[in-house]
């Protein structure tokens, strides 16, 4: 399945997840080189265009599309015209008069990266939509893990937190099952409501005793702005329920967030650099994998490259 | 004439007009291949400072100067020593130290690009000074409608709105009449004092009805910010009188709008995308003119380049 | 002594110096060539992470790094995750991942620079930590005296204004000390305790006439947000005292500023554009200063180059 546009995990299948995985793994040997870029994009154009904020996806998005030499339209919304008023589509149809081959969108608002589509000839790639989805995230996931295990296949997966309001939970709990993962979903009752778990596929526990058993623990931030929406009770009890640190993590689970982490809340900071702490690797992941991501929506049907990296 | 500047559209004939719209004309073809590049600005230096906010025009400016190779320092108010008070001159002086060929300024004070000049050997580009000019708009726009028209002589434009305010209608109403057309300024009275006419040389009214005989209806934004300075009775008022929408404008009647455009208000929305509205393609015009611009300034007199695009 | 960081001019023996100042002579020629730039730091990438405005550090930093060729990747304080509390080590670790050879850093927090070094791989310059330190502008400024003097030895140079919250002052003292000139510091008691003069191993003086005898004034910028510290019983007073004006400033003596100047403040306007001010000459020098800093940190010990410039 050639990739026209990245929105959703649902574009993904195991097929299309495995060639982008092994595509950033080539990456990842240029990038150890002296020169780290090659010529894939050259004279191509990616905007990206930020309407909230973010120093890693924005910025490994950028230096992506750079590092496959292609011309960055960087757009954020404080300085632009977006400050004005101006709608989502005409910035959109303005963006694209310029001919770029690929928007990457970041907005506050679910299903802003399909509804941008119709106004554009670009791929979109949707870089976080609210609270729905962030499939470039579950992309870097899903190489991170596999650097470390030859297949998802059956293994347990935790993700541990606030469910209710994360678009990584969202798409990395389908996105794992799609390697074959069993995902289980953990958080108090207010931020993992049980309907979650029949939406997602997996299953749901507001105890953590049972992580014991997992092979990775993948916690969620917990945004401090929620604690005056009365979703928890206090950060003092989150903590007592479902931290995790060093009397929770154990020496052969991998620990994944996909930050930035609020350290002493939902991890302890012991715990954030522990040999088994995939944390780093994860941003790390961003780039390389980012750059596969533009690298297979201009290799893919409608938009074919003359030229190979 | 050779342009050693672009700060009004005083400093247009209209040879040196038709000299951008051809060059604009050869960089489209650039634009429509797979590596949209040329060398022609290699190594050379373009900065763009903005004090207000843009979306299309920083932008296009930026991906013009990139797309011919150069590099560019783009400076916006926010986020630079402007911030802490840095007046003017003194930004243009530091900027200068640093050897751009261009300096591309948005500023909200009428004749800051002149004043600038005084400060730097760069070629300035007046992006827009408060309500008086924006010359690269014109240019985009005559670029646009000879895409249409094999030339503007005789040709019946009527420009429709908020002229007072308008740094654009100003740009335009002078620059369509060197191209020979016959302009007609329309809008409220408050909106448009009666010697602006005489100032521009065009024939002003405040009657709509005569539009029908228009051969481009150029529509003008109406900023909301201006309501309440009591420049118009109600909106409501204004879109009765003055907007253009699918009752007005007729089948072989050209529709044009230099963005953002407030849908509802100055223009009704199904218009906007109507097959006779030029909206789109006159940002689209935004990036090769803008790449002409550039070009222009830097083959002319004073900054003669060795290479060619 | 090869160059790991940049972090205090205590980094920098008179050798070091030399050699980026010599490094620097070159680039200068390359930035009077039509193409400016050298291949130098092709496919390398630096990121300048900016928590501070500037406009001359910045644009500088970035403006050196695509002349030699490299991506760069701008990180402002504003509209990034900064913004939603980031800790500074995330950022760097996040930033870290992404494998850029350098990181420039400015920041308000004393020490900052030094700090980054342990969570980063990268070389780290240090464009000004709070109060403390600007290296890059003490080498700039010697670079600019190095124009005019065959040597600094023996030279008398006075340091004029706000000694006491000048990360400038600190550095530069030290740093014309290295090269072998006389420092006196010079300002009101409240803005020049006297045990920085011992701290900095130079003379004290809060009387300006002896100002007479100086070889070069180097003038500091009076902040007026310090004006209601109460560090000042008046502007006036102030001005009257220790303002460089036609009066006081000789024809044969050197005058220079960090910028941004306050015209009126610490220099009267007429003085700032005199043939003996160097201000102009400061920031160009800037520019190819920084260049040899970026040259130098990816020349040393640790991080080797294949190519040359």
């Amino acid at each position: 399945m050639a990739l026209e546009h990245l929105l959703t995990v649902d574009d993904l299948d195991r097929e299309t997840i495995e060639r982008i995985v092994a595509r950033a793994g080539s990456f990842a040997e240029v990038s150890g080189r002296d020169i780290k870029k090659v010529p894939a994009l050259r004279g191509r154009t990616v905007a990206t265009l930020f309407y909230e904020n973010s120093t890693r996806t924005s910025s490994s998005f950028e230096l992506a599309a750079k590092r496959l030499s292609a011309d960055v339209i960087p757009i954020k919304a404080g300085g632009s015209s977006v400050a004005k008023g101006e709608s989502l589509e005409d910035t959109v149809r303005t963006l694209s008069a310029y001919g770029p081959e690929v928007i990457v969108l970041r907005a506050p608002w679910a299903g802003a990266g399909d509804m941008i589509t119709r106004w554009t000839d670009a791929a979109v790639v949707n870089a976080g939509d609210g609270k729905r989805e962030h499939p470039s995230q579950s992309l870097l996931d899903i190489y991170t893990l596999r650097r470390h295990f030859d297949s998802l296949e059956g293994k347990k997966i935790w993700i541990v937190g606030d469910i209710l309001h994360s678009r990584v939970a969202r798409s990395n709990a389908r996105a794992f099952r799609t390697m074959g993962a069993h995902v289980t979903l953990c958080g108090p009752p207010t931020l993992l409501p049980p309907q979650m778990g029949e939406a997602l596929g997996c299953e749901v526990t507001h105890d953590i005793t049972g992580v014991d058993d997992a092979d990775v623990i993948y916690t969620l931030r917990i945004q401090n702005e929620r604690m005056n929406e009365s979703f928890m009770p206090s950060l003092a009890e989150y903590v007592i329920g479902y931290q995790i640190n060093s009397k929770r993590l154990g020496a052969k689970q991998l620990l994944m967030h996909p930050g930035p982490v609020n350290r002493g809340v939902e991890l302890s900071a012991d715990v954030v650099g522990a040999p088994n702490s995939l944390i780093e690797q994860q941003v790390e992941s961003g780039l390389v994998v980012r750059m596969a991501i533009l690298y297979e929506l201009l290799a893919g049907g409608k938009r074919q490259m003359g030229e190979t990296a």
